[in-house]
């Protein structure tokens, strides 16, 4: 039994850790801090907590976290904590961090989309959380940065493509459909405003969204080259999910026999056989869709080639919240402290 | 551990107990049957069921169920299995209903709305499954019968009222709103398709809604008299979810000291204080708002006094097809096995 | 041909009222006026504006729009622009007000629920828009207060009913669903949240919501007397539309023969037969509801005999935004101006 | 003044010309006709029509609707109405055609997607609608193919790329997201239920969607060659929109001084500069979003150049029902009959 502590719990995504944890057989939440609702129960700050858990919120004390908790989950924005991070893993607890300030490698990349870096000798030390894709890296870890939401499910989409060299790497373009819990509880603006967003489907950030240098630092890795990606999000009316698609012009090495949409699902079968999360449809299933998938850990993935124009078209839905963001921390804390990948994650998905 | 067989697997209130009893602790599912998706796995059917069961649904064989089986949930619709449910129970079976054959102890109330009755030898022999009304009974019972999903939320809404003599019991009014996915799966009429249903409010079944029988008969018993109430359903465009808000005139019986909603209030918190899933709110905490509750076993219930007007306003919301239906089922399950009530409905709800 | 002026332009009523004047054969919209968006163009404000409505949005200077306008149409909050109003007044200008400052002929009712009134001498000087009670007295008023859109459905459905000595007074609820764009394009608070809103219903202003003294008043008017009504709103998430359930128990005066429902109906029709925007329909037809009735000038009313229970129940649904607000003020400007009332208000009902 | 006949009148698709049509100046329906409701009036079948239009739904009969009207709308599924199309054509009439079944000047295209085609004689003889494109051919045209709703949107955010020369043809990617009404009123399927769509993102159809050739056909027409495309179009949960995105590597020839974003948007503008439906979007506006566009003929269009990954990202939006379908029948009406073009289509967009 280990215990936790979240700094950022009244955020969605340390609410979504909290539905977690609370429930993890090996994990113990000792410790929950905000800002706004500091001095409220949990259970007065969302209803759906009442009677469930009357933790009061404290006020951020790292003192008090590291005292009460071996693993620490910050669940804040980017630039908000990252001073608190970087004294976390310098006294060396196991840190995890939902922010965008430690998943990149490049400062300069990191700099250009969200200004100055706070603690740059820490920059490269976090474990990129995607166990997909650094499982054994995260095993034993003590820092790791949570992937973003589109990320997660950018990656998972295409990194097959890219990682067995079938796709032009000059070609690759994602389109990504996220419902809009992702822009958190506190971002009162008219573009979340109930009545703006309800019936409307609304494109952004275009083309310079801030998720695209981690997509492109992942998928550079499993390529073996520095590439670059067309990456365009779009919001739609529904509170959960994502649904990113990826698309690739063949490589010449891509030389399928006369069965390509099968070859490549053999390639993504291979490619996630270790991932217990991951789901690989069948060309004769469904295709992905989101409701699928909302409230869990799972990220279902299915793979199509256009013979017609010669395409890959590669398709990977998440929950935005959950493996976008906080059951990927828990998936990460498990492999962290050893634990199986999948405790405290079973819980079957809602329909409808 | 029970081993459990659901018969009607494959609906929506099936499927949602399905959910539950895949990680209940005491419980294993050993059948599952359905009709129009017989040879298919559960995971086939539904997507978000894909690496999480593979039982196959097969062709509805009471034999079967009850060889495999100690406890049989029937999921289907009234008039659909009653034979069978009677058959079930003649055989010795712990047998849950979910349909509204057997909530009934009036052969007559239930023609005027189902029709003939085709067990009629049956009726009044289940217990009526709401454990904040017959946990007694429930205990040790071997056929319950599932309240109908209006009818636990206006219930729970008025019971406190009815049974403490607060109310002129002729002045009942239930008006009830509710997401659309009590209509259950395979229900595809022009009513339910997407692009009529969302944006738009639909009042329906006004004024005899065959839920009404149940609440009269459940309040009745409560009050100690007969009683009819105006019974009120609305459709609204959300999937899962009921509010009810139940309207009295207080009687002359009711005389509170300068804060009446406060008495109410602790009238409501004695009436349930054994009644784990009642989370009765408080005057200075916000209403109840059904996605406190959505996909857990919780009804969450207010009052307040109208000084006004004077009239005694109570509110109830349940999620339709889990407290109003499914976990319902598995709450009275944990009472006719001897376990503890709360067994396997644990998992913290969802937010936002 | 007259010239409007619009002050409280960029809000959803103000917005809708151009939406409306824009198209108004006998209109010129001459003047529109802001706060937060002065010195942008409408089409900036709106993308739906855009290559539609090019006027500026000006710092509101009442000489200016006096000069510009015949009619004033201020689109403003309660209490915001109540001096400006009168002012307007004094000044002899046709003044239509959006705002509850003169709906009410209480000064003790107002300031019970809007605090103290910034221009007590006018109050009782303006006609209550609601032309289907009022139709004569708005032909040819100079000043009109738009009814409250949660009222103007509550009176609709039961305005029949009381006026025809039909309902024990006592007996009144009304219980009301409004989609969220009555809260405006503004009060961005977690409430209205796309995340919290979406899948939720939730109730609010229990007991005493700001609408109710205006339903008493009305109602009051047409029973001849006072009486006292219990309002209870609950907000759905949909954009637009509110259904209003008006519940009487009938007075001892009410003696239909064998058929209440169509005794109530044809009470109903003649009721309204002077009224083209109300649509009474018959017992056969379907019940309201209130995509019928979105971005149109309607109200769809119908009633029911619940027998069982000895209840009348009267139904109403509206835009709240258009015959709510903003449609409405067109058609009281139509009887203002002698236009024929239904000018500009025939465009045909958007479905699905 | 012109009569005009609706085939299959009762289709979202005819209900909303139906709507446009019933306040067009210069255009009396005069016939409608449907098959599952025939006998009923078009207010018994739709709410909103209630009091509007009480039209009698006939059965169809072509020399019914020739005799009554100069233009015949069918409105009817592909395949349904081939033969009545072709020979109210044969008649000399007016005609205008929603199907597919004359959009595709390839036969074998056609019977691709289709199956065999039942009036091949006729196949390249219809105008493809899209004035946008084809103004000059349709004007005094007799014969009109409406284009797909998908293929709308996918042209329109393309056309000026490929017209100009500046895309790498091969690369051409279209991600379209789409409102559920594009199903049609009658097609009951499991997917098109409200709790499965709701909250629920879902691709389909991929990688060989019906109006896949249809945009092959218009852009390569623009192009002046044969091209390929890849076509994903999702199914997002709201009632109407489309918004396309659609990616191109630039050719060679693309060679824009230091504004790239800035020179491809003077190209859309020059491209649609005598189309009053089309709102080129400039770099510092807002991104196209579904809702500035529902419910009117308006297509709203941005162009954006990714200078990182050298791509060009075109985007459209449209109404699906709207200028996705009927709009644009009342559109190219105007233009087959010598009105104005944007007559009758006046109406304000409504928002929110």
């Amino acid at each position: 039994m280990i215990n936790v502590a979240i700094i950022g719990a009244p955020g969605y995504g340390g609410i979504e850790l909290l539905r977690l944890l609370l429930r993890h057989p090996q994990a113990r939440v000792a410790y929950v801090s905000g800002r706004r609702t500091v001095g409220k129960t949990v259970g007065e700050v969302y209803p759906h907590m009442r009677a469930v858990c009357d933790m009061l919120v404290e006020e951020t004390d790292l003192d008090k976290a590291c005292q009460a908790a071996d693993v620490l989950c910050f669940a804040l924005e980017h630039r908000v904590g990252t001073r608190l991070v970087a004294q976390a893993v310098e006294r060396g607890k196991k840190v995890i961090d939902f922010s965008a300030d430690f998943r990149l490698t490049s400062q300069s990349a990191y700099e250009e989309f969200y200004g100055e870096h706070a603690a740059p000798d820490l920059i490269g030390k976090a474990v990129y959380g995607l166990p997909e894709l650094h499982r054994e890296q995260i095993q034993g870890a003590d820092f790791v940065a949570v992937p973003g939401c589109h990320a997660t499910a950018a990656i998972l989409s295409l990194a097959p493509v890219v990682s067995a060299e079938m796709a032009d790497l000059s070609t690759l373009v994602i389109d990504s459909k996220t419902g809009i819990s992702g822009v958190g509880r506190t971002k009162l603006t008219q573009l979340n405003h109930f009545p703006e967003t309800a019936e409307n489907v609304v494109p952004y950030a275009i083309p310079d969204h801030r998720h695209r240098p981690e997509i492109e630092q992942e998928l550079g890795l499993l390529a073996g080259q520095e590439l670059r990606v067309t990456f365009v999000p779009t919001r739609v009316p529904m509170v959960r999910g994502i649904l990113a698609a990826g698309y690739a012009t063949p490589s010449h090495a891509f030389a399928p026999d006369g069965h390509p949409t099968e070859h490549l699902t053999k390639q993504f079968q291979r490619f996630y056989e270790a991932s217990p999360f991951v789901r690989v449809l069948e060309p004769h299933q469904d295709l992905p869709c989101t409701k699928a998938v909302a409230a869990t850990n799972y990220a279902d993935v299915a793979v199509r080639y256009d013979r017609h124009a010669s395409r890959i078209i590669a398709l990977a839905v998440v929950d935005n919240l959950t493996k976008g963001l906080a059951s990927a921390a828990v998936q990460c804390m498990n492999l962290m402290c050893g634990f199986e990948e999948t405790t405290g994650l079973e819980a079957v998905g809602v329909w409808p």
